[in-house]
């Protein structure tokens, strides 16, 4: 029986600012990427997430990212190595506290936005990233997407990587995401979204924007939270997952 | 033979700012205040200095403040508690996690600024620090001003308190600090400096403004480090105690 | 033939996040309290409302604040005279500018949240804010409290000074607003709102908390945008208004 | 007879942290290029600066930048265009108040830092910044490299435009800077510097980096404010440039 981990970004919102049904969506998802302060997330927001979550037994994760309020993380910067990494582990140790005080810890690290994008590729960042994940636990697993050299490096590092995947977005026949601005890049039909979902747990195949079926290795599928229906969405997948014989259950 | 710990700000820079003489302040103090980026200190100014403190022997403590870089932790705020101990967890978290990969720890956490003479008097904002501290470390001693609302309910709370003194400041009859805008507020005489800190750590006794001489309780005494000239003080203040045979060493 | 101008505050989101329903708000009220980037309030967003507000011929007015995103302006702050009379000219400049390439201009100042709050009675405060006006503009109404050190120091430096009631406050017998905090501080019911409307803008009498019937001058009614119902609110009292034979229009 | 003008980066505190000799550089530059609070400059320093220059009879102007004090500007960033030029626009409004309460005015732009370097050849970012001082003001100078996207589109867009050279970095062949990191970019010899000026204001024509004999057309010399020595070598610059018979004046 095949085991698939749900995770959401949750506590996206800052001081009077709420964006992310954070309750309904820790009652679906086994793994929480909590916003750390950088691009939302206030610390009391964070707290609260962190109870919540750990009430539900919910996997905590810090979801690290560029210093960038204004434009929510999704500006791609150009910061050198050692700011990065010493930025990242912030985030990561600030997290920690409240994760702790709730009973739990944080159990892995996902790059948010523009961080997220630039680390599929870019070889400083992604090591900056890594660096920053090893200066606060040398066994902190890394969720990322598969083939990314934020995933390889992490793994030469002796990090745990989990590679995850989208169903709500358009795949290449190479297995990486159709760009955000292409035509049919996201995919908005429900039905849709939840058996390839059940198709990408089960079998770890998905058909392609081409048409072609191509395999995408995941240990963990990303649910959005910010999109009207996004609940009732997830809902919808989780169940569908269960109902198909995949174990929805926490990677960490 | 007595023993007095000597504390400073440290970290206090941001970005491209630097404010504290990191490198020399560190190897004449015992304990360091290091900034948590609320009020200064950017994530790779707090890595450094935790490196060159635990190379050097000196206790990393965390300097909390109030979220506020324009006005440098110096503007009293209206902070909800639930905001101001998460707040207050928030920095120590994020410190520690650069003060373990240096191979030390958080060991306690003094206020900075108005936070620091709001808490004082300030029973709430008092209570709120004194969360805060419990969320991250239920252990963790609390460096203020003795006779403050801060060291009472740290104590009731279960936390080690650490009284401070300042050589360099004018103390009132009742042994508070006069305000900084009265005359005489600030003893600038280096000399002056150099045996009232002696005095100090010798006998808890000192001159008070008035003339008469009174009793200040303290374990640490707390030393500038953002004037001209305050190296070379903190230097001569540290040598004056070892001859005056008082044991320089760190309270934690 | 009365006439009462209808306030509200708009623009208050910040970068990825929402809280104001600007579009439907400009079509009600007669005057828009922009939010100039301290407490919320984006350069793009600010852009955007000042051109919707110049299209629809609502007036402009900057909605200045303490430095505090993260608070949303929310938290009293001890800020010197002379950085708070900086801050504030800084903000009115930074709206000018969207306010001009709209065709418009900024025709008020309106304090936000806590400091419009502190200078109903703090005279240093309300001298800065005052101060920060001249700087930018020595002819620019300054809306606020009547009876307020705000609009005494306004009168005082020759500044226009309009004076703005709340229909869903209750007052007390002596025309002050009852603190949020105390039962029934806030009328929820809609239909008392539009009746306490309609007595304000056509007789300045309103029932106080006490049952007492007493005298609050208004130019402007100050309507509140973020809160369920707030726009459908804010329409029936415009209706009223005008049902009533009061003429809706701008102060400015 | 030629005329210079030369402009440094000025105001380049923020809150409690200095970093340029304002005052001594006040009293040497023709051109103040004055930070507007994204990646320094708090308000009352940019009214402080303002007051100083408009005494001195230097111009000022809006040095602009990303929003990013942690990074103090200097971390390229994947801006969408309407938040670019409105973040531009703010920036120049803002100054434009502390600028028109000094008697004077905002007078030309100049990007900062990483912006600077982006807009020689990023289409897209050198046309948001057109964009947003076209928001300010459609008849305001821009000042940057010659030969850059920001002075060509500045051109088109009816913008007077102006180049301006660097006394103090090596030039490649084709009259572009060699970038910071190569051996030799920084000319780091004092007389070298004075001499390069004199040769730049008076025929344009300096020594590139390959020995050849280069054209490089230039309104104005950029001196640099925070290193050490800065004001010293400013001193020199401007001394032997009025000594060689060149008129040093603003642009603007």
């Amino acid at each position: 029986m095949t085991a698939i981990d749900l995770n959401a970004d949750l506590g996206e919102g800052f001081g009077r600012w709420r964006l992310t049904e954070d309750e309904q969506l820790l009652s679906v998802v086994t793994s929480a990427n909590v916003a750390c302060g950088f691009h939302a997330g206030d610390a009391a927001t964070m707290r609260r997430v962190c109870e919540l979550a750990a009430e539900r037994g919910v996997t905590i994760g810090a979801q690290v990212s560029y210093r960038d309020l204004a434009g929510f993380g999704r500006r791609a910067m150009e910061v050198p190595s050692a700011e990065l990494a010493a930025e990242v582990a912030y985030q990561i140790g600030a997290l920690e506290v409240f994760a702790r005080a709730a009973g739990a810890r944080v159990a892995y690290v996902k790059p948010h936005g523009a961080l997220y994008n630039r680390v599929v590729h870019d070889e400083e960042q992604a090591g900056a990233v890594i660096d920053g994940v090893l200066l606060a636990d040398a066994a902190l697993p890394v969720l990322g997407l598969p083939g990314s050299r934020l995933l390889e490096l992490g793994r030469k590092a002796g990090l745990p990587t989990v590679p995850e995947a989208f169903a709500d977005r358009a795949y290449t026949d190479e297995g990486t995401l159709v760009p955000r601005d292409r035509d049919g890049a996201v995919v908005s039909d429900a039905e849709a979204v939840v058996q390839r979902s059940v198709g990408l747990a089960r079998s770890g195949v998905v058909t392609a924007h081409s048409g072609a079926r191509i395999q995408v290795r995941a240990r963990s599928l990303c649910l959005h939270g910010d999109t009207p229906g996004a609940v009732e969405l997830a809902r919808r997948v989780r169940a569908r997952l269960v109902a198909a014989g995949v174990r929805v259950e926490a990677f960490a």
